[in-house]
């Protein structure tokens, strides 16, 4: 079957029999018609033209979000993900966000002077007996329970199930609340001023999800006030987030620029992902990872 | 028995049959004998009117190093220590900054612009398949080594037995190089020139140990030349660090101010280590801990 496939080094070396690449980049659409395509840096523009061939069955997208996909697919068109691929990524920034957190390297990060301790100085904590609730619980969530629980933190999740009740009485208890969750009509803004102010005065926010799950100001009202104790953005809103904002440099705000699941070796870990999906529909397997269309995420 | 202890209000609950506690300030040393100390936060001068009294005993230091005390304490005077109050929160700090390390956090936590990505970027990575060199594997090696084991991460020990070819062939192999030797006569300046040469370019060092294991202009020469990827310095030469040190500011360097194992609860379970270790001294047990003098850690 012939699949469209990115013209980069690592995917060049792909060769699964059955499979007959045809390589895509920005600036070029290879002719004629495609049972398949695997999107890594595939442009907007290019997408519908890609779309708009007929004869395409299946989407293999390697990036982390799946936004847009669902709405624009034809139906019947299968949708595969590659959150393998990045889960692992996201769980260790995660994991390495709490820990700078609590020791402070974030504003030592920033230091030019040896700060000495004093009763003033900001709390130093590691994550031994921490409360920690990922709001968006799933395979990162999981993963990241794993390589939290050995630190002693305590790991509550919420899911799409969880009850207000229970999302209530999680918010309340929590030191650290980690934002994992999928962007849509239901999450959009969900952690307004509201939500902020549920939590314990000097609890700290990590979003790794996407900027739009939180509202900016209340997030900027509740740094201001000292109820956040601090936040950690690997999204923001907007995106990328402008110069001269106001969260910028501040000694207990972490802006990293949508890197969470990011690597060196990105590409060759997404062109080995692709090969072994590809292998089994090559052999009219079903790859595991379909995506439930409908659900949004 | 009658033992000094710090007059804290931590320390100031602390009653164990058989123990007459005798509180000492800073500008206060009460009268008479006493059979042990408990050295938290006691001033040199202090420590050598301490020892001039007669029929002392032994000494609980809770310090995290013992750096002088072996070279004061008369002959037949016990020394304990209090590693396990230390060991966990300086593993945790280790592996908060080698995570930081990995995923860019020091400079994204000194920027103020979206940096995007490109072929110039800085690397970014995961534990995942890093080599991890601990120098000076211990309680706290362990401790990292448990840590990380989930990571991903491969981590090697070097002890005090440890042959040249050993150490040469760790070196050679490090993506990560952290130290936690103890400070003597054998590991003053350990890593100088020839040690930073022998690692991969682009590895990382991490200074948890003193200061003075590491030959300040070797490594400031290290990382001018990029050889080294980057630095973590919990502990500096001159300490501390002066303002203005060109070690200052730099992305790929972190410097935290000795805090690798300070934890606001601190005073706490201090107080509550030298409690148990009282009711074991009060219950004519030796306590597990006994520094063996002459070792000089």
């Amino acid at each position: 079957m012939r699949v469209l496939i990115p013209d980069l080094p690592e995917f060049r070396d792909i060769k699964i029999p059955g499979i007959e690449p045809a390589y895509y980049r920005a600036d070029h659409l290879p002719d004629g018609d495609f049972v398949g395509v695997v999107a890594w840096g595939l442009p907007r523009a290019l997408r519908s033209r890609v779309l708009a061939r007929p004869g395409l069955k299946w989407v293999l997208t390697l990036t982390a979000g799946i936004d847009g996909w669902p709405d624009v697919l034809p139906p019947g068109t299968a949708l595969y993900n590659a959150h393998e691929l990045h889960d692992a990524a996201v769980a260790q920034h995660a994991a390495a966000t709490l820990l700078a957190a609590g020791r402070g390297l974030i504003r030592f990060a920033q230091a030019r002077h040896w700060e000495r301790r004093t009763a003033e100085s900001r709390p130093l904590w590691t994550l031994k007996g921490r409360q920690v609730v990922v709001w968006g619980y799933g395979h990162i969530g999981r993963e990241l329970d794993r390589l939290l629980a050995p630190f002693g933190a305590h790991l509550t999740g919420l899911r799409s199930h969880s009850t207000p009740q229970e999302i209530g009485a999680a918010l309340k208890e929590a030191d650290d609340l980690v934002l994992l969750l999928p962007l849509t009509g239901a999450t959009r803004q969900i952690v307004d001023h509201d939500v902020l102010q549920q939590l314990k005065p000097g609890a700290w926010l990590y979003n790794l999800g996407r900027g739009e799950l939180v509202d900016p100001a209340a997030l900027l009202a509740a740094l201001d006030s000292n109820h956040l104790g601090g936040a950690v953005l690997d999204v923001t809103d907007p995106e990328p987030l402008p110069d001269g904002d106001p969260l910028w440099g501040r000694p207990n705000v972490l802006i990293t620029p949508h890197i969470a699941s990011t690597t060196d070796d990105m590409s060759q870990r997404a062109a080995d992902y692709a090969a072994g999906v590809l292998a089994q529909l090559a052999r009219g397997e079903e790859p595991q990872n379909k995506v439930e269309l409908g659900k949004g995420y």
